[in-house]
């Protein structure tokens, strides 16, 4: 009978949160997880953040397709998708024992908010931990990704904003690196410039033991 | 030289919200007092929450008009209009010496999100707080209304909901009159069932003396 790999959490399922910069693989790496967790008879639930739900997507046309947006109500505009998203989609698949395997969560607003530096990151933190009371992954998947690689990957020109566009970048990195420090215990920090064939094998390790765990 | 009433403010304008229950009567006030301070020869700023900016008014329609939102997303979603309403009008306004009159501010979002159960009126105080770098008005005019009088001036039809109804207004109603007793000083608490003219006079007296203190 599986179980939460974490004690003491009330719901059966695994919430597995990808993270990481720009071109990092995320969309990749969460579809071949999926393929995988399906052969070992679980429901998989494969998600997103911010938009997530129909109300997030009418709040993510607002934030990325509007005029210009003060940058505390976009902070919780994004902590608003986030509770809603949570609160209506994540934890109810949880509660029936799926594995939610999510693209982007918490850090994602964090690490970005962070770095375009308007907003304190512990205030960022503090507005999603409320929206989402509280609600952690089990298990998040960073994968890190060098300016210079995500560059590659996104098929940006060169031009003359390059430079800073790294600087920002790095940025992002290093607020996704100091999350995962900080509780190495929940993360899993792959090199994104890996072969995507040993990524996949890396994260599926590392999955097949969070579901394991609580079958003992 | 007209000046905040607020010492250690460094904005030149008064900020004055009105709150109350539904029918208590706020919009003609506001309107009897922006003519009053015309004469005084200020500028008037007239704006409302939620909805006082174009971002603010899709954000009101989301919340109001959509499905189902989430408790705290909803609640994240009336601190992100207040946020930009903020940061976008409110300030700019103050900044440039007018007198901004108000109607409904952070004090509705604690009475009703409160009164309804759902979520701790601090914490919804905490959110508006942080969205607009706490920004207190200088005085906030409560129209205290009875549920009995509020349920007369919107017209409603006693049905079997009434009583519930009335319930649900007289906990908004209590949450009101706490904030107002909790900072006596910046608050004008007026009974709602006075006649109109003996209201406009009570809070054009007090506005008089807050615009006035800033000339001394």
């Amino acid at each position: 009978m599986p179980a939460s790999p974490i004690p003491g959490s009330d719901e059966l399922g695994v919430f597995i949160a990808f993270e990481g910069g720009d071109g990092a693989g995320k969309t990749t790496q969460i579809e071949q997880l999926r393929e995988w967790v399906l052969t070992q008879d679980r429901e998989v639930v494969v998600t997103r953040e911010p938009g997530g739900t129909p109300l997030g997507q009418q709040i993510r046309a607002l934030v990325l397709h509007g005029d210009h947006v003060a940058p505390r109500a976009e902070a919780l505009l994004f902590a608003a998708d986030r509770a809603h998203h949570v609160a209506t989609l994540v934890r109810p698949a949880l509660q029936r024992g799926a594995v939610v395997l999510q693209d982007r969560y918490m850090d994602s607003s964090i690490a970005y908010q962070g770095a375009g530096r308007d907003l304190d990151p512990q205030e960022v933190q503090r507005l999603s931990l409320w929206g989402t009371e509280e609600l952690r992954p089990h298990l998040t998947v960073m994968l890190d990704v060098t300016p210079e690689t995500g560059r590659e990957r996104r098929g940006e020109v060169h031009d003359r904003l390059e430079r800073e566009t790294d600087d920002f970048h790095e940025r992002v990195r290093q607020h996704f690196l100091a999350l995962a420090a900080a509780e190495a215990h929940r993360y899993l920090v792959v090199d994104a410039a890996l072969p995507l064939s040993e990524i996949a094998e890396i994260v599926r390790d590392r999955v097949d033991e969070a579901l394991g765990r609580g079958r003992q």
